[in-house]
C-alpha cells in the first residue's frame, strides 16, 4: 500500500471512487528510488512501468545523432514520468528518463495498468484526463517554442517553471534551451546587467 | 446522417460498436463547408465544435504580438480539428484554424459531444485514442523541432508530410517552420541546386 500523502490524496480525489477502489488502486503501484543519474527508462529500451514522482526531478530526452542531448522536458514532484508510446505498444522506446536528483517515483507495471484502466472508472478517467491535459500543454508549449528566440525562452521558463533553474544543472538547462552552454551564460549575464 | 464513405467507415471500425450506437453516433455530427480562409475557430472566441475533416485542408496557428502567424500544424483529410482546451473548457481560446483550401468538415456540437462520450463506450475510445496518439506525436514532434536546423526541419517535412508542400502556399509553409518566406526560398534554391 502507497503511503504517500500526495500520491494517496491524488487517489482519494478522484470523481466517484469508492473505498474499495482506493485500495486496489493504491496496492496496485510500488514505490521506486532513483540515484542522480540513474534512468527510469531508456533509448532502446521497453519501457515497463509508468511513474507518478513523489519527490525529486528527472530529464526526458533525445540524444540526437551528433551526440548532444535534447530536453524535452523535467518532471518534478507531481508529474508522471515513462515513454507512453512504448509503455502502451510493447516496442522500443525512442526516449529517456534521467533522474537529475534524488527520486522516489510510485510506479505501475502495464499488467496492473490494463487491469485498473479495464475495470476501474475512476482511474481510467484520471489517465484519460492527464494525457488530455499534457496534450493541450504540448501544443501551447509547440506554439511559443517555434516563434521564440533563445531569451524569450529562458524569460518564460523563469516566469512558468522556476524549478528549473533552481533544480537543473546549467547545461541541462541549455539542452532544454536548445542551445549551447555558453550562450545561456551569455544570456544570463546580459539579464543579470540589464537588472 | 453523415454519408461520408471515410467518416462511416471510422464509425464501423470502433472496437464492440452496435448497429444502434453506429447510427446515433453519426446522426449527432452535422456537415459544415468552409471557403478558403474562413476560421473554423478564432482566437478570442469559444470553440464549439470539434470537426473531422473529410475534405480540405486547414491551419492550426496563433498570431504573435508582432503580428507574425505562428502555424503549429496543418489537418488534411481523416485529422480532427478545433481548440480542445476551449472546447472542453467554454472558455475563449487561443488559436486558430482557418481554411486553406474549400473544407468539407464532420462537427459535433459540446452538448452532443457529452452525450456520446457519456453513453457510448465505443465513441469515448475512440475520442481517448486519438488524444493518446496526438499527444505522443506532439512529443516527438517537440524533441526533433528543438534540435534541428530549418533546413534539416524543411526535409523532415518533404519527408513525413509531402502534402504539405504540395497543398499549402509558401508563406504558409514558412510559418509552419518558423522561417521568414525568403530564408524558406533560400532553402529551396540551395537543395534545387545540389540534386
Amino acid at each position: 500500500m502507497i503511503e504517500s500523502a500526495n500520491f494517496q490524496r491524488l487517489i482519494k480525489s478522484l470523481p466517484g471512487i469508492t473505498k474499495e477502489e482506493e485500495s486496489v488502486i493504491l496496492e496496485s503501484f510500488n514505490v521506486r528510488q532513483l540515484e542522480p543519474k540513474e534512468y527510469f527508462c531508456r533509448e532502446g529500451e521497453i519501457c515497463k512501468q509508468l511513474g507518478y514522482v513523489d519527490k525529486g526531478c528527472l530529464s526526458y530526452f533525445q540524444v540526437l545523432a551528433d551526440g548532444r542531448k535534447s530536453i524535452i522536458h523535467f518532471a518534478f514532484e507531481d508529474w508522471w514520468t515513462g515513454d507512453l508510446e512504448s509503455f502502451l505498444t510493447r516496442e522500443p522506446g525512442h526516449y529517456n528518463w534521467q533522474a537529475i536528483e534524488p527520486v522516489e517515483l510510485i510506479c505501475i507495471s502495464r499488467s496492473k495498468f490494463d487491469i485498473l484502466r479495464n475495470e476501474y472508472t475512476a482511474f481510467n478517467g484520471l489517465f484519460y484526463r492527464k494525457t488530455q491535459t499534457a496534450y493541450i500543454k504540448a501544443m501551447a508549449k509547440a506554439a511559443k517554442d517555434k516563434s521564440e528566440t533563445a531569451e524569450e525562452k529562458y524569460l518564460r521558463m523563469l516566469e512558468e517553471q522556476p524549478q528549473i533553474i533552481q533544480r537543473v544543472p546549467h547545461y541541462d538547462v541549455a539542452a532544454y534551451l536548445g542551445i549551447a552552454p555558453e550562450s545561456l551564460s551569455r544570456i544570463r549575464n546580459k539579464l543579470s546587467k540589464e537588472k
